[in-house]
């Protein structure tokens, strides 16, 4: 997608350079920088470091970093670089969906050029999922729903391109229909804030910020039509682990009658999972919560603390049921929960 | 309450020194500052520029204001001070109360002494008020409700002592009861971060931070017995005025069957509005969602900036329906709403 009128992906290959390049989210919104690398380790850390995020866009990275290591030491590839990448996140079902990919293919002696390409074709693979999701989801906003709520970053950087969640949006957007997006800011990690708006901003689209415990009121005053967010887990029956808050948004949604859609590829279902009870959720830092990081007057980058001595608690996710939202759309189709 | 284990008020009278003293809010957790002044100016300004906050704070911090005028000045006392004070904060409710005491109090020209103990009257009559609220409160608290949950600051630092929504925790906790708190950050001010939590650290009281938007997931798994708010102003029917985000405890509450609680005393009532739709709901500077200041790594305080270039919207209060509440706690009586 467009940044500063240019096209942009959030991770992909540098044919001239013969070089994978990604864009460095920790920096965002400040200071946009691209970087190239032929370096295998140097892929391995922009994940582990979190300077990529966005499960989808994790196993986009790793696919073009063992294209890499497969060029530079095909003898250690099995040994040590798809294991050194497996490391790289715990939790990002993704990542070991793109590493087996990259396995399977290194068995069958695929040439560094061929190798290459896969990585190329799981991206686009991506992208063509998030665009497909996002026509669906534009037929559910455009008969009237134009005030869309969104929660932490479900776009293009946390996907490659398009995004999961935001897709429906920037269709409507570029057809148009002038779609204006409320943007939770989503604490602890200010996704919302720093990720989502400057992706909707840099493309054109009207969006405005919020605290996240003004969602409900938002929605009691009639301001929302839609809510659309993405997911990073979805249990066989249909309940969705999110970011943390997307579960009070819906107990809002349903008591405001304001549809709640999920928009998640088909590779966030878990059939392991037989209900969101047995989803874990991870329980963060404490820090994340106590200290914050911004832009001071002189444009310099700093880490303030924003609470002294105090425990937090910190749930990366919630649980949404089924039963709250309106239709879990994915590349392969809509989901609706059974009426009750 | 205690810091640093002497007992201090929000706002008092010095004997010893024949001055007004006030703690620096704007500065905490991080400095503990005692103010002290024979300035009535210097008085007003600290209302306006929020280093005294919380509506009964600030009322009382008006009234020794306005008694170091009628001594200093009381030619001028009708003139120039009563509208000065007047013009300091436009909504606190409990300004114009202390205003109007004063002023009668001019009228039968009392003496500068009898001043300064009618405003000390004034402000030991608001810590009787939060005094006798948790009283009740901790009753209500007292029966296997010991994990209490409160959003912003309804402190003794707003209150002058004990707090509204707190007395009944710190009643609790000085009974040995071991009340154990869960504070919201509160966004985007972060008064629980900042203030509440630093009340109940400081008294010895248990209590965790967490995101505004983990609340709603702390009930849904059980770990909340009770919420516990302030109010900014109360309806004829009920309806109850607070910080942005209390709407939204409110429908997690109701979902899983978690009592909420509103301690606020009479003062808070506004008979001149019928439901919680006619009281006025103040937008905020955008700055404020957009900013965050706190300390750095070497104990600087500083500003930084969180987001760029984005709108912000920022109510600052919401309303919640009387039907949402289990009771309304004030000095004089509890409310609590019609069986439906």
């Amino acid at each position: 997608m467009q940044v500063n009128g240019k096209a942009y992906r959030a991770v992909g290959w540098d044919a001239g350079e013969q070089a994978v390049f990604w864009i460095e989210q920790r920096l965002l919104p400040y200071r946009f920088e691209l970087v190239y690398s032929r370096d295998p380790e140097a892929v391995a850390r922009a994940i582990e470091t979190m300077a990529v995020r966005g499960a989808p866009t994790i196993g986009a990275t790793a696919a073009f970093g063992l294209a890499l290591a497969w060029r530079l030491e095909p003898a250690r590839f099995v040994s040590f670089w798809l294991p050194r990448f497996r490391r790289t996140r715990p939790t990002a079902v993704n990542l070991f969906h793109a590493c087996d990919v990259m396995e399977q293919a290194a068995e069958q002696q695929l040439s560094a050029d061929a190798m290459v390409e896969l990585a190329c074709d799981y991206a686009a693979r991506e992208v063509r999922a998030n665009r497909r999701m996002g026509e669906i989801m534009a037929e559910y906003l455009a008969v009237g729903q134009r005030r869309i709520l969104t929660h932490c970053n479900a776009g293009w950087l946390a996907a490659v391109d398009w995004g999961t969640a935001t897709a429906g949006i920037y269709h409507l957007h570029r057809a148009g229909e002038r779609p204006s997006v409320r943007v939770d800011e989503t604490r602890p990690r200010l996704q919302g804030a720093r990720l989502t708006a400057w992706e909707l901003q840099q493309e054109g689209v009207d969006c405005c910020l919020q605290p996240d415990g003004a969602a409900a009121w938002a929605m009691a005053r009639g301001e929302i039509d839609a809510i659309v967010v993405g997911a990073d887990r979805i249990a066989r029956n249909g309940d969705v682990a999110n970011k943390i808050g997307t579960y009070a948004l819906s107990l809002a949604a349903r008591e405001h009658g304001v549809p709640m859609y999920v928009v998640a590829p088909s590779s966030t279902f878990d059939v392991h999972r037989a209900t969101g009870h047995d989803i874990p959720i991870e329980q963060r830092h404490a820090d994340e919560v106590l200290w914050m990081d911004g832009v001071d007057a002189e444009g310099e980058l700093r880490q303030v603390r924003i609470a002294a001595g105090v425990p937090a608690s910190n749930p990366a996710f919630d649980v949404t049921p089924f039963s709250h939202i309106r239709a879990i759309i994915s590349e392969r189709g809509v989901y609706e929960p059974p009426v009750e």
